[in-house]
């Protein structure tokens, strides 16, 4: 056979090789959503995957804020003991408060609390499901090779343990920070910035003191906050004790942020960065907003937006708002499901709904005024528009906090804003170019990436279906206790040997001390 | 506007945004390569930075192992104070004894200044160039947008920071792990094993024991070894203390290496894993060697060789080899510069060189016999082929033992082998059939990637051309100091306000007890 004729039978060999591995194609993905925002881009993969040949069934609770099913993927609904009334009314005292007062350092106990009757509903939830004998059994013999989930609630970890099927993670992060400590990822605390502790990368000595301190009040948080997760888990998964042991199986964890919205740390090898994946897909605008938007001349306008699930306000704040925008030469473009003033002003469009992104790829988009949600940020960064941010809860206070440090952002209180600081932040986002270029450098940063962020997690959700999770990507550290993980054994078995060696010594010197002494003593009484 | 017709122009705009950025193509690449094998791979990128529009210098001392001018980019070579012959010399010493005895523990510190001497001779080198003005100036007018270098030695680094380029660091890995001290990655002990410490990411206590002792070796062992490049940096580059210092600032780190050949760890944002860049290319084998190969039948054949530097052995370590292969069915190719035997096996065919990558690319081909550099080991992953390891120095007897617990490789030494032991491990590798399953397994995880290596490395230094850096990806822990690090400074701290707290409540209790006292006394006088 001559040389140029075994190489397509090579390639042949290799691609046989691939077919055997698994499902590149064709493969059977069970989805358990967290609702909310945390699904608006979670679907964005699904449909993906869906496009790309795979068989993905989406698990929906009856009672659910914004999972609903669709074309471009099969869902299965199961009952829950709770209304829609009821989620909708836990989803409302998350965000109880936010607009009345100044967040207080004792607030964050009543937040937490606030939570974790939240997500104790959703573990209720989550028990409708496991107690469900016909559907899990179903589930069982479904022949599914992955579970697609996000880990802010426990019931996806569950059925991927009980199936025995490995999980891929999709999120931004767990609150206190879980997602790290259950991946055992070195975070040092001179460097990494605690959640909440309002610090940057770089920290004087009082703020290295803070996030130390802070970190003892996450450890609590955490306590707290996934108790009754771990209840779950010791319930259902009888070999283990902990939630954090549970996720730490997961196969690959796909992040919504990269190093443009997260300072540099220590990473561990099966976490991707996926920063931006809500960005990619855009659509031309719907003519009356297209039409709105090249009216507003070289002036250009401002989105404004609180996020996926708050869409109101008290009139009072409101005003302050509309006062504001009446000042301004900008047209702007509100999200905004309250009653309209009766003098609206004319440069503003309320809408109940608005497509943010397409907005803010707009050339004349000069200005988005968002409440830090990670896709916000990342919509923000991905068009290159500085933003005005009103931090509300979650982890969007650091969000806020990491844009305003890297000189793309203003941060106002919603609580107690007045027009006057509308107006003022809002001029000086516009007129000072510096918010202009920082965003232009990030977003040239953020954009410019070997793989697009779908496309990369389409790659690793089809690697794990593949080789059938990740292992070469699983540090050893797990198999270890945290004595054996900080070799605190070893030290201490050194300190023995140290004391040891010491004591052995200290008594030679006695012996022969003594010994000396008793000749003394022998040659004194001969004398 | 219609909503059809802006999102061109946005594609333009963001177009004419890269543009400005800066040399995406047509950059200017300054080469500061190191000789021998670790040039064979950088090589790889040199050429296909040249391809792709990149004017490329490569600096080439007149005394040189594997470095030559090529047709595929610029080279200006520069005169150093040593003849071809001291090269010569150094290296063989650097081989030297490798067939003759066992390795001992004691032998490390002889290693050692081996090196030291071989790296000596390569620091004068850099000293001839520093020191060669007309050249350097050239060089500080030549514009040039990066230095591409291997820290194995210090000039590339101390050139770079003369000229104010930023660096992208091409490299397998430092003795004494000084890369992953230089981005101050964390490497836990309790599961990250220590260089020449033999163990594996899973250690019993003992084991840990050894690794944590062998960090100390190690520590040791970077004075001896960094010593002179220290002194280099100390007289080149006023404002730092330290060879680790100057290579902090590196870029990128491009690393040949992945998961496959390394045990999972944490890594640092700045790192990107190229393992297997030198496998991408591949021709079709001359026709002797394929009428060769394929008349192996089903047998197959082996492929021997020592690696670039070493193609000679004593004459009676080659008698076992030949004496082995007598008595084996399959063919062996083996790149062989010592005179054949009079009986030369007619299964034997002996070379000056011969393209190790194309002949392991070939389906007959069962078992790769190497001395364990990473080149031929991605090699033999790249292609599945089974592996028979005769470490000789460097990283290669960590590279072997890696190999051997993932049970897709036997080692010998090749200081003592015999016929007989050479005959069974063969006869091993080549029926029982874990060996090459073990191998496949890890081949379909290798070359299961989003990009491939040689693409990773393109893009990573054009990227660093672009944004003149890649500061986004350095961590903040570069400003700190070992103390603020470790946060001692905050703990100190802490102890300070506890023990004070302690001293007050002593202090307040021994009041009360004194007044008590007092009253008390006072009372029993009254009485």
């Amino acid at each position: 056979m001559s040389g140029g004729v075994w190489f397509p039978r090579l390639g042949l060999v290799a691609w046989l090789c691939f077919l055997s591995l698994g499902p590149a194609q064709g493969g059977k993905v069970l989805v358990l959503p967290v609702d909310g925002s945390h699904w608006l881009s979670m679907k964005i993969l699904v449909k993906e995957l869906n496009q790309r040949g795979h068989e993905v069934l989406v698990l929906v609770p009856d009672s659910s804020l914004l999972i609903h099913s669709s074309e471009s993927f099969k869902t299965e609904v199961y009952p829950v003991s709770f209304s829609q009334a009821d989620l909708d009314s836990e989803f409302d005292q998350l965000t109880d408060g936010l607009f009345a007062k100044s967040p207080q350092i004792h607030d964050i106990l009543p937040n937490v609390e606030r939570l974790v009757s939240f997500t104790t509903l959703q573990v209720e939830a989550c028990e409708s499901l496991l107690n469900n004998q016909p559907l899990m059994s179903r589930l069982r013999s479904g022949g599914f090779d992955l579970v697609l989930t996000d880990p802010f609630l426990p019931c996806g970890s569950v059925v991927s343990h009980l199936l025995s099927i490995p999980a891929v993670y999709f999120m931004n992060g767990l609150p206190c920070a879980l997602d790290s400590k259950a991946i055992l990822c070195p975070s040092p605390l001179s460097y990494v910035p605690v959640a909440f502790s309002g610090n940057t990368n770089i920290m004087t000595f009082p703020q290295r003191v803070k996030n130390v301190l802070m970190s003892f009040v996450e450890s609590y948080m955490c306590k707290k906050i996934y108790g009754h997760f771990d209840d779950l888990v010791r319930k259902h998964v009888k070999e283990m004790t902990t939630y954090k042991e549970l996720i730490s199986h997961g196969a690959v964890w796909l992040l919504r942020s990269d190093f443009t919205t997260t300072w540099p740390k220590p990473i561990m090898p099966n976490v991707v960065f996926i920063g931006g994946i809500n960005c990619a897909k855009k659509a031309p605008l719907p003519a009356d907003l297209q039409e709105f938007v090249e009216g507003s001349g070289d002036h250009g306008f401002i989105v404004f937006t609180l996020g996926s699930m708050v869409s109101n306000m008290p009139e009072e704040t409101a005003k302050q708002f509309f006062e504001a925008f009446r000042q301004l030469p900008q047209r702007v473009l509100w999200r905004y499901t309250g009653a309209p003033p009766k003098d609206l002003p004319k440069n503003v469009k309320l809408m109940k709904w608005l497509p943010q992104n397409d907005l803010l790829a707009h050339p004349k988009a000069k200005v988005f005024i968002t409440h830090g949600g990670s896709h916000g940020i990342y919509e923000s960064i991905y068009n290159a528009v500085p933003m005005l941010m009103f931090p509300l809860f979650g982890d969007q206070g650091d969000n806020v906090h990491h844009m305003v440090a890297r000189g793309v952002a203003e941060s106002l209180a919603i609580y107690d804003v007045t027009t006057e600081k509308l107006v003022t932040a809002l001029n000086k986002i516009i007129n000072i170019k510096s918010y202009k270029e920082n965003m232009v450098k990030m977003s040239q940063v953020h954009l410019d990436r070997p793989v697009e962020p779908l496309d990369l997690a389409v790659f690793w959700t089809e690697f794990v279906m593949r080789h059938k999770g990740a292992s070469h990507l699983r540090v050893a550290a797990h198999e270890l206790n945290w004595i054996q993980y900080h070799c605190l054994d070893v030290i201490g078995f050194f300190i023995v040997i140290l004391l040891t060696v010491v004591w052995l010594m200290l008594k030679c010197c006695s012996v022969c001390f003594h010994k000396c002494c008793k000749k003394e003593k022998a040659k004194m009484k001969k004398k």
